[in-house]
């Protein structure tokens, strides 16, 4: 009904705990389930749900090693969750240079 | 249980609705509900809600006119709403230019 206010600010990237891991995932080519999780220190059932969304979203790609006698999921950004992840810099980036001017000093 | 990512970056300022409420009223002293409304293009009961969280958490003040022939509300930023948002704007600012680096170019 409303139009959405900051309408460029990738809403599937803002929510925190998906900024943490697109921001960690940024860094790297890609981190193990476990490592991002550690790193995260996120649960396995909060982290999956939202790699879960990530992913549907095209942001994240999820590889599993098969063949070893623990399969371990590998996570990545794909070509377009860099992408989605630079431009979504680049708001918070407008954002902070717009409002910066405008609110009081600390 | 989990120790969250980014702690700094303040929860109830960085949802997208509340984030477009904050920054409204940082450029301004005060708007009226309806002016705030018709700015973000919220619905009533979605700004009131918004409103109320931020007023929970000390960050927004509303102030009801009377003897008017129609009550207006007032919408403003407390000094430690202010204070919030520059905290918060510096901490996007960190992630900004931690994560420019390492995030492949547009």
């Amino acid at each position: 009904m409303s139009p959405e206010p900051f309408p460029n600010l990738d809403r599937v990237i803002h929510e925190k705990a998906r900024l943490a891991i697109v921001s960690a995932l940024s860094a790297t080519p890609s981190l193990t389930f476990t490592d991002l999780r550690n790193l995260l220190g996120m649960t396995d059932g909060n982290l999956t749900s939202h790699l879960r969304i990530l992913q549907e979203a095209g942001l994240v790609a999820l590889t599993k090693s098969a063949g070893e006698a623990r399969p371990q999921t590998t996570c990545a950004l794909t070509e377009s969750g860099r992408t989605a992840f630079t431009h979504y810099l680049g708001h918070l980036e407008q954002i902070v240079s717009q409002f910066r001017k405008s609110s009081s000093a600390p």
